[in-house]
């Protein structure tokens, strides 16, 4: 593994944006201007599907300021997609997309491959690793862990999630600031929904708004704890009942007992057959006027949350950027399939360095919200999962504002030619 | 009216909260302190509502540091309502309520009144002053304006619009960057809705989002302009077909050419008899769904645009502080009956002053955007507008900060002592 490989570099981005993908792709290229061994570096439109339609960007035609500007820019500036190579689902496809995928890195001669993502980039990460392996194409293939829902194992947690969790809870700290003035004796509720799907992290976030035992948020629902309709209701009630007002975070994802998901819609699924999750708090509020008569208003940030450059974690910026460079440092040594991993080495003051984590590990297994880090009533994470979430926080991304807003940067992205004739 | 008059201060909030209404609210107080006629400054607690009760609070006791901390908490510091004294719909309490003011004006030797909200507000506010002069108690009455649906007649602009605007037009930016990067050729479509009731102020703000044609947002639905499906369906195709994909900001309030709302729930009534709105986006996005078979997900952004002091305008802080110094001095010399307005000199750069405008003009009166300030097809302001909104949102409020989150000031709320039995 450690020949002294020398071609061409290959990045990409794939699943959900987040308000700090870019700065995992500015490491990766920033880093490998450092390396001899890297000779051009490219990038993939719109993640492997732009790859297999052989639609390669020229990154350094780009400006050393704009690559710098990635730093503050939400969402994937090389574009993303959610197209997986499913040797499970659909193996001729997959055998056949794969078999694209390396005339596309032979044709551009690419020896460094790295892709930013989540469970199902990482799998895919694995598989490329795997096949040129087995195909003899000598290439470094590692993985950038980038998902907002922080579910991907093995890693302390996952860039791009300590921004969606400042962003929401400086949110909850604003709402329940209004709703809170608002309160007279009618009493008034409001339903703040976030995403997740199954995992709790981002719905747990919503507790750092909390500095003393009466303030928001009162209830947060998490995916991991079953949806007990009664026992909600109650504690609702309660909470307007002492303080007038109530403030409940819901992730997207959460279940009734019986499975069945509080605001799924089952007739719509995404491009991974995933069902579409998003009117869990419309649900809620249903139930809470039809029984309570408590005037309730529901928010449900979106994609509002993943995209929030404009109040993003410095910490988090930071971590992206040095994952993208820890991967090209990785491959430039001789490692492939592996993946980086962020690894805390103390919480006070907070501390944390890269590390390596082999992408076999990873594919599509989840990390949940452990049991022992939620309130035994199930309604709040408790100390444990504060002191974890706190420093991922810290510190405030400054973006460069243009009349009043914030000014993003943006690729030119100068194709790189094509060599092969178009996908079959 | 030019006696000399002496006695103490009474401030309250009134309507739904802005990020910077909590400014006016220090304005006034800060200015109370430089005026020596000016004794006690007490805060009514939830508007009307807690003066009716007697609920007032003393400013006076409160830290300064914690007054000028007010100046970047977003909400009603004091507790706001939405109770009205209204003589049209229920005289015999509207003047039961009446004798109870001036109960509690009375007993306090209330002599300077400031009611900060926006047309049901002036409205009370124009009530108490009329009353006063009726009844022959000498008492300045001067209203402060704020509504983040800048509705208010006769001045420029309305102190709260300027940060809602700014937080949105952020808020489309950055999930524009995020649904554009994962454009793909299924295209897809992403529905914001925010508020501004029947005005499409809110909405058009937006546009300020938009430096380059082709960025969002792509459509904006104004309640002033009827909504037509077909329309809006052809524009949405043609703008998928031509980018893979479409931004759509919605007004909560827009209506079909028949006046119905698309996004109301009539079974829900407000304290005002206004119907709660806030569906428009689900609605367009069940329609754009069925009939275009196009991805769409819905953004609903509800009360967290109007909280969202962490991306408030600096220039909307200091002129909603300006609002509430301007009505304290205008009160001690010897006006009432007006409302504190904005007036702008000029456009570049942006200047502007204060004036007073009388209170029987502006009290249910609704602003509305003209129809020469939106392009001709309807779905966009047009440059007038944007010349109008962009001096609004400059500079930045910088908030302190604590553990990565804003740190607000709250107040202590030390309660003045009641010298009235309880209201009947």
């Amino acid at each position: 593994m450690s020949e002294p490989l020398v071609g061409n570099l290959l990045v990409a981005q794939s699943g959900g944006p987040t308000a700090v993908i870019n700065a995992s792709i500015a490491g990766v290229i920033q880093e490998a201007g450092r390396h001899e061994c890297i000779e051009e570096i490219y990038g993939g439109a719109n993640g492997i599907l732009g790859i297999l339609n052989e639609e390669l960007l020229d990154l350094n035609d780009e400006k050393a300021k704009t690559i710098e500007g990635l730093k503050h820019t939400p969402a994937a500036a090389l574009g993303t997609c959610r197209y997986k190579v499913d040797f499970k689902k659909k193996p001729e496809k997959a055998a056949q997309d794969m078999d694209r995928l390396f005339e596309v890195f032979a044709a551009h001669n690419i020896r460094f491959f790295f892709y930013a993502g989540g469970n199902d980039s990482q799998d895919t990460a694995h598989k490329i690793h795997e096949q040129a392996v087995a195909r003899g194409w000598a290439m470094r293939v590692i993985g950038v862990p980038k998902t907002i829902d922080n579910d991907l194992p093995h890693t302390d947690h996952c860039p791009g999630y300590g921004s969606v969790i400042k962003y929401n809870a400086a949110t909850v700290m604003e709402i329940a600031a209004d709703v809170g003035s608002m309160a007279t004796d009618d009493g008034s509720c409001c339903i703040i929904e976030v995403m997740g799907r199954a995992a709790g992290w981002i719905a747990a976030g919503a507790v750092l708004a909390k500095r003393q035992p009466t303030d928001a948020p009162h209830i947060i629902l998490l995916p991991e704890i079953p949806f007990e309709e009664e026992k909600f209701l109650a504690r609702v009630k309660e909470t307007t009942g002492q303080l007038k007002y109530c403030i409940v975070v819901a992730g997207e994802g959460i279940k009734y007992p019986n499975g069945e998901e509080v605001g799924v819609d089952k007739t719509r699924l995404d491009a991974f057959g995933h069902a579409v999750l998003g009117g869990a708090a419309d649900r809620l509020a249903e139930k809470i006027q039809g029984k309570l008569n408590l005037k309730t208003r529901t928010v449900k940030l979106g994609y509002a949350q993943r995209a929030a450059a404009h109040f993003a974690s410095e910490t988090d910026a930071l971590e992206a950027a040095a994952c993208g460079e820890a991967a090209v440092r990785a491959a430039v040594a001789g490692q492939s399939g592996f993946m980086v991993k962020l690894v805390r080495l103390q919480s006070h003051p907070y501390k944390w360095t890269t590390d390596l984590q082999p992408l076999g590990d990873i594919a599509n297994v989840e990390h949940f919200l452990p049991r022992d880090w939620i309130s035994e009533d199930g309604f709040l994470p408790n100390e444990k999962f504060v002191e974890y979430a706190r420093p991922l926080i810290e510190g405030q991304l400054r973006l460069p504002m243009e009349h009043g807003l914030p000014k993003f940067a943006v690729l030119q992205k100068s194709p790189v030619e094509k060599k092969l004739p178009p996908r079959a």
